[in-house]
């Protein structure tokens, strides 16, 4: 170890928290335009804005907790004075239980509120897997009308095309948790002491797009090797369980099946192996009995318990497709997806999942995958957790941070805004003069700022306004102040020209991109110049 | 101890964190509209925004941790997995010191940011003073010129004024520290081995404006008991010293101070005893020369290193006063006022401060002071203490939260807006015809929603309508449907015609404030009686 200098001062190192970023002005100027598209969806779906605290008790937020590659509980927990534990909320639906519980008896009900936020995981970071990111959420409390859980979907869809992804370039994708329910009878897990080990199922399941057919069945049996080596345990079921759960999930490969429920059209994108454009989905028009009786026939199995959870499921999602029939949204936007799980524990119906459909590729020209961008569903049980009392309840959220990246990684990063025009320091004395150029700047709305670093060297000037994106520099020596003119710098132009005539020594007699006006002119002259660059 | 049953399930109790609250529609739009606007004055200031992290590792965050009631040290703080220290933010000016720091390189300098968020503080709370509320900041790193330092009051006045405060009813005031590093000297307390009770100092004569002379001259000696009975500890300086530091505190009650420096006038407002009405600014025009010769003829104190401090304070104040005299905010918006310290350890030179000047009372009829709603100064030290470099730096902050409570106070909350318009469920199996009406308005551009609870008592449905501000009720009836038509309820004309005729039997036949249209006129006749109520 190298010996200490005990006389140095011991500095910090200034570095960033495991996980955690810091977010420049492009990207945040675009979250923030993202967050008030949103914003105005949600609210035309009548829902109400409500802010609840960055943290709340442990125990408030409760036993569910995100699903977690790591073996502690995937929050950030401290204790405050009373020794009682807090934890920073992982999600925004944990609190909205907390909020309802607490004020049920003053709230219109049903109850909608709308909210954003960071949430925090205390997870294994990775790229593009930050434990601080930004969630939308809207949600529906005390509504036990499956048409709640159809106008989540419709809000998605209506929500990303806000955001500008054109209809045909995402999916909204519906399952039942009652057909899992289902199904989970069908494979001897009902018991509640097989939670965890079902846990593990609906974990695998949800795998299905990104594992396939062969990483999902070993993740159902003894588990799964991935690429790095890493092991990750399975749910050790029998041949015959794997079977019958792989079976459901790929339901929509019998040709009957692909005939869909009203309103609903299986979703033709995953496992086909073809590419997007080919799949244009087809109108479906068959029925619940014939989807039941399919799958009886094809299965051998005949569980009464099983076939009415089976029944209901499938029924709720029939009725969804009405409502998608009658509002118009039953043109391939949402469709039937039964491989789709969420994988929080608390779902206790229809869920969800919003996916985007943009071809793109990574930097090897490999197809990408962006996942999915947002989901939900119906959680009844949420609010019994403090009142004993069942509370119907729905909600989609949409991963704004991480759509925000998928939209980047396909090109559809806003042009960076031009940086302010920057008032240059030729005299130090004459530093208040300049000064007022900018309030003037300012008052006409326009973005300007005095250059505040040490005006010795006048190119460092320049180079500043570059590094700053500056449309304009504005300059006044004294032969400019004496006869009350001021010269005007389009850098934009100037930056062209300089490009344009690289290597060649005309540059310093141009001149170009340069202009001088009257003092009494410079906002409408400014004015010009920004006007040929927006 | 009661008995406790053991198979009753233990249930968690839905309570807030101590000292955090919960944000409802009103208060968060507004927010929304205050924060959109604070962002326009700080871009039109050429600032760019800047989010880092809601917590750092705590070293970063550093030894300058807020004023604190209590004795622990004010952050919230939790391990990581590698067992290093983690505090959430108290401030965003201590992370933008570590941003700085590790950016230094790649940075345009000056570098000019703005942020707003969160923070959070492990403090007593109290009635309004809660444990996490909103910042907006902005600052300026790499400037050493005190044109930073103005620009940073004119940002506060032009920002308050954006948010409808008007000209005369705020001031910003400003100090600098330097000022009071001479008074320290003159003390005896400039040793840093009384550095904390330098502090103690301080925090004393910031509380001038609240406490007064007598209160602040117990906290500079003894102590001071308040009147909960509470006793803060004091100083413990001498009677000279004591009367050295409230002297300069009360040098504008000299009428020769009372002309002030170029451009900046002293505060009139505090400790005159006057109505703010009868205050008029006067125009100042005395020189820093006169200042110093008064303080040196009043306090009998000829110490060099003293007046060196003194007079770099001071004259930095002119320079200041200069840049607002040619950017016209020399009209009595901005005042010197000797008293301002601003309690963070950090600061170095200029501080200021913005207060509210709006005559209010509280419910009892005593006048209400509103103190600060935003500070900040000069901190050229913050970034040293990761990189040894010293990096000047100045910034503003809006306490945004704090503000908003005050404009509340007096009675500039905004009005609430109207709800939705509320689609009704007449008939449950035409649930999905309902729906289409929703999509309909909504398409539109109308805040729309179907009413998602029970259906069957009628009567709950418009009880809903009422409760989430809904002008309209939208009611179809098999009578209406097989006419292809749909009732319209006004609902704000409705309750004004109940209100008037109260106990009235003739409410019953009335119908009023209702009307029956096509079904194809649904978005005009709705959007008429939205007009109405506009």
């Amino acid at each position: 170890m190298a010996k200490q200098d005990k006389d140095a001062p011991k500095r910090p190192t200034a570095r960033l928290p495991k996980g955690m970023r810091d977010i420049g002005p492009a990207e945040l100027r675009q979250t923030q335009a993202m967050l008030d598209k949103i914003r105005v969806v949600y609210e035309r779906y009548g829902f109400e804005p409500l802010e609840t605290p960055a943290f709340e008790y442990t125990d408030a937020l409760g036993k569910f907790l995100p699903d977690s590659d790591r073996p502690n509980e995937g929050v950030f927990s401290f204790q405050d004075e009373d020794e009682q534990w807090l934890s920073l909320r992982y999600d925004l639906t944990a609190p909205l239980a907390r909020y309802v519980a607490e004020n049920f008896q003053d709230m219109p009900k049903p109850f909608r509120r709308y909210a954003t936020g960071s949430v925090f995981r205390n997870e294994k970071p990775g790229p593009g897997r930050f434990r601080q990111f930004t969630q939308f959420d809207a949600d529906t409390v005390g509504a036990e009308s499956v048409a709640a859980d159809a106008e989540m979907c419709m809000l998605a869809a209506d929500t990303l095309e806000a955001l500008g992804i054109p209809r045909g370039q995402y999916v909204i994708k519906v399952n039942n948790r009652k057909i899992l329910d289902g199904l989970r009878d069908a494979v001897g897990l009902a018991d509640a002491e097989n939670n965890t080990r079902w846990l593990t199922v609906m974990r695998a399941l949800d795998k299905f797009d990104r594992l396939g057919r062969e990483g999902v069945a070993q993740l159902l049996g003894r588990g799964r090797k991935d690429e790095s080596g890493d092991f990750t345990a399975g749910a050790n079921l029998d041949e015959a369980a794997i079977a019958r759960l792989l079976q459901m999930l790929t339901l929509r490969q019998h040709a009957d099946m692909q005939q869909g429920l009203n309103g609903l059209r299986f979703n033709p994108v995953i496992n086909t192996g073809k590419d997007v454009d080919e799949l244009v989905p087809r109108k479906l028009t068959s029925t619940i009995s014939s989807a039941i009786s399919y799958y009886v026939e094809n299965t051998q199995h005949r569980d009464i318990r099983e076939l009415a959870a089976l029944e209901t499921g499938l029924r709720e999602i029939e009725e969804i497709g009405n409502m998608f029939e009658a509002a118009g949204f039953d043109d391939g936007r949402i469709v039937f997806d039964p491989s789709v799980v969420r994988g929080l524990e608390y779902y206790t119906g229809p869920v969800f999942e919003a996916e985007l459909l943009i071809p793109a590729t990574d930097e090897k020209g490999n197809p990408v995958r962006f996942g999915s961008v947002g989901g939900g569903g119906r959680y009844d049980d949420l609010v019994a957790r403090f009142t004993g009392q069942k509370v119907p309840a729905t909600g989609f959220s949409i991963g704004v941070s991480r759509l925000q990246a998928a939209l980047n990684l396909i090109g559809r990063a806003p042009a960076p805004t031009l940086g302010p025009v920057v008032v240059t320091v030729m005299d130090k004395d004459q530093i208040a003069s300049y000064q007022k150029f900018v309030q003037t700047l300012r008052e006409a709305g326009i973005r300007a700022e005095l250059y505040l670093g040490n005006p010795k060297k006048f190119g460092r000037q320049l180079e500043y306004a570059d590094k700053r994106s500056a449309p304009v520099a504005v300059i006044q020596g004294s032969t400019e102040r004496d006869a009350g003119q001021v010269i005007l710098k389009d850098l934009i132009e100037g930056a062209q020209a300089a490009a344009a005539i690289k290597d060649n020594k005309e540059w310093k007699e141009t001149r170009a991109a340069q202009v001088t006006v009257p003092e009494v002119e410079l906002v409408s002259a400014v004015r010009e110049i920004l006007a040929r660059h927006s």
